[in-house]
């Protein structure tokens, strides 16, 4: 019912997650009242997306070169690999500012319910970088497939390289979380990594 | 921290209305990942509907053409006239079936908080339609700015053009709405809008 070009951009905003035909209806006619400009950058910057953003060739981290910035700086330990889900993660991570290593990108997550498999992420990548490092810090979400994953790189890196110190990021009570409000694998996680004061 | 053309994506989403720095970030990494022929058609149709659409000469409802396909609808009742603030309005109505007259798009509501005055909408072109019209129906929201702009339209069209009948869409208890649930202004209207059965 709407004029065709408006229709297809309704179209295109409906295929972002959680967006629904209201939803893509407000968007839509926001831009046909936006800064011609703006709505001109807009355009432009997801072209660029697709074409200047590839993944790092180490790490698989998102990049506009060909090797992204952190595997590029020499001052990180680069025997040290933080392996992550997704490029958000990493944002994530060097928004705390306290790690100095590097990081290494799945881009994805094991996944029965989803179909993916091992050999549809960057893990043999993994293994060969692992093998020059001194350790590799598990850091996929606390979820099922986030278990299975880890799980899954924690038995191919101990008989693949033996020698690498395999770590997992510590699951317990979030900061600020309230103890009565916790759920049962958060406590039982809180308890057995206890440590000592 | 993202490389360069992702942060730009990531800024274009958040003009979005309602799109904060999280949900900016996930639409921007699904672009990521995404097909690129629809990448394509999504920066194509941003362009389009800037390019494309314009207001309507007549009615000022959005259209790809000189006059929407409503005012060019010569099987429609051009002499009523159902006034209202956006093109989404149009859209809902239309859908309804019901309605086979014509529209007025004011494109925005006379309102002192947002200093929207009755010379940045589309009401010139209202009044000089109306000289032809039978009947003239305000169809602006049930809100503060709806009311204000309804008034301000109705004492206008009396004294400017006398011998158009002007209405005002019934305002009641929405349908499936509960009267115990209703506030005190939709079961005031309920009560001094009742007609007889």
């Amino acid at each position: 019912m709407y004029p065709k070009s408006l229709e297809q951009l309704i179209d295109s905003f409906r295929t972002l997650p959680g967006v629904g035909e209201k939803t893509a209806e407000r968007y839509a006619l926001l831009i046909t009242e936006a800064d011609p400009l703006e709505v001109e950058q807009f355009a432009q910057a997801l072209l660029d997306v697709r074409t200047k953003l590839k993944h790092c060739r180490i790490c698989g981290n998102l990049t506009e070169n060909d090797t992204c910035e952190i595997c590029s700086d020499q001052s990180r330990d680069q025997g040290q690999i933080f392996v992550v889900q997704s490029a958000k993660d990493v944002i994530a991570m060097e928004r705390t500012g306290e790690y100095h290593g590097v990081y290494h990108v799945l881009n994805g997550l094991i996944s029965s319910s989803k179909g993916v498999l091992p050999e549809d992420l960057n893990i043999d990548r993994l293994i060969e970088r692992a093998k020059d490092a001194h350790e590799v810090i598990l850091a996929t979400s606390a979820t099922l497939d986030g278990e299975t994953t880890a799980l899954y790189l924690s038995r191919l890196l101990a008989s693949r390289c033996p020698d690498v110190l395999v770590t997992r990021i510590a699951h317990g009570l979030p900061s600020g979380g309230m103890l009565d409000y916790a759920d049962e694998m958060t406590l039982m996680h809180a308890l057995t990594d206890r440590r000592k004061v």
